[in-house]
């Protein structure tokens, strides 16, 4: 099994069985996500932003406007958490203290580094978009250049990285199984709504088949 | 129009057309919400963890366990930020450049005060249990004295905040309204499955309402 070695900061401590440093299910993981929360530290103030993503191989990619406080910082190579959470169900049981979520989350840590390679910057927005909707890359415009400067798009490699996952129904202290009230699990279920086509559409063209949102096709 | 009054550090600078200090827009993005995103440091290094939360008038509460890193870290009363997301679609425009997402973000920055009087420590507890489920607090078995102690609870004040909030669909350069291609919204939507009962889940049990789950009803 290939795994990722857990460092002192990203063993799982608290509940250690919830650990997973397997990479193949933490790649799982961050290729059904589409919303990363992005860490970093400003004069001491810790801020978290939520910011797309995509992973290419053992790294992650993030993107933003050159303009961004948030992307300028990064972009100097300061400490950087990504967390990508995906939450499961709702946890209930007989007891108020063992109600719980089952959710699985990726935490990565690391330096951010600056993509200047315009291909390698090309190839990430790409995968930007591809991580959106597979295969839009090649229906769309792609970028101009002056799009590719105002974009400022950085790589955290996949190395200091754990994952933590929970499954399953409550567990309840053993008295509390006589109490007479409904426990189990209520599973959430993301879904997409119907496509609200642009006003300005042209006449024409096919209407969109959001079966090609594969992460949101049913298993 | 109640608002919070941006600060330096949460005034939204990168389009401040959807920078949102409302205080009512605020509290009900946090009251949808189920799972933060809570940041911190710990030797220069910042670490973001999902976790429940709730909000009380104008505080929000975390918990978790008093054996957490993260509690204990927070406890001391260091820097926090806890950030709420809701993604509500993705934005497919006709150039790579304009994709996006329409969100509702929530960002409190602040430091975390330990709860220790005994009335707000379960009122706090109250708070999680029905923000998760309306009314489930007083159907289940309510904390015992060792749950309490073993519980640790923190109240962050709802002082310096901002949301940011992006609708509506995509905006395009004017020149590739010409092209052939689908562009619009495409909503996500949280949604429930079927419940789960546990296995030990008592005969004569009435089976779970999920529409208890009042967040989840449809608009």
């Amino acid at each position: 099994m290939d795994t990722y070695s857990p460092t002192d900061r990203t063993q799982v401590r608290r509940l250690p069985k919830r650990g997973v440093y397997d990479k193949a299910q933490i790649h799982a993981i961050l290729d059904e996500g589409f919303i990363c929360h992005a860490g970093f530290v400003v004069d001491g103030q810790p801020y978290v932003i939520p910011t797309g993503y995509a992973r290419s191989g053992d790294q992650i990619y993030i993107h933003g406007s050159a303009a961004s406080r948030m992307l300028r910082a990064l972009a100097d190579g300061i400490e950087l958490c990504v967390t990508v959470t995906l939450v499961d169900g709702f946890v209930l049981a007989r007891s108020a203290f063992h109600h719980s979520m089952n959710y699985r989350s990726v935490v990565v840590l690391g330096h951010a580094r600056l993509v200047t390679d315009p291909e390698e910057k090309l190839a990430a927005l790409r995968c930007f978009t591809n991580h959106i909707l597979p295969g839009r890359w090649d229906e769309v415009r792609q970028p101009a250049e002056q799009e590719l400067k105002s974009t400022t798009v950085l790589a955290l490699p996949l190395d200091e990285v754990s994952a933590k996952v929970r499954t399953g129904g409550p567990i309840d202290d053993e008295d509390d199984y006589a109490l007479p009230v409904w426990a189990g699990v209520v599973p959430i279920e993301r879904q997409l709504g119907e496509p609200v086509p642009d006003v300005r559409l042209l006449p024409g063209v096919a209407a969109f088949d959001k079966r090609r949102f594969t992460r949101f096709r049913r298993k």
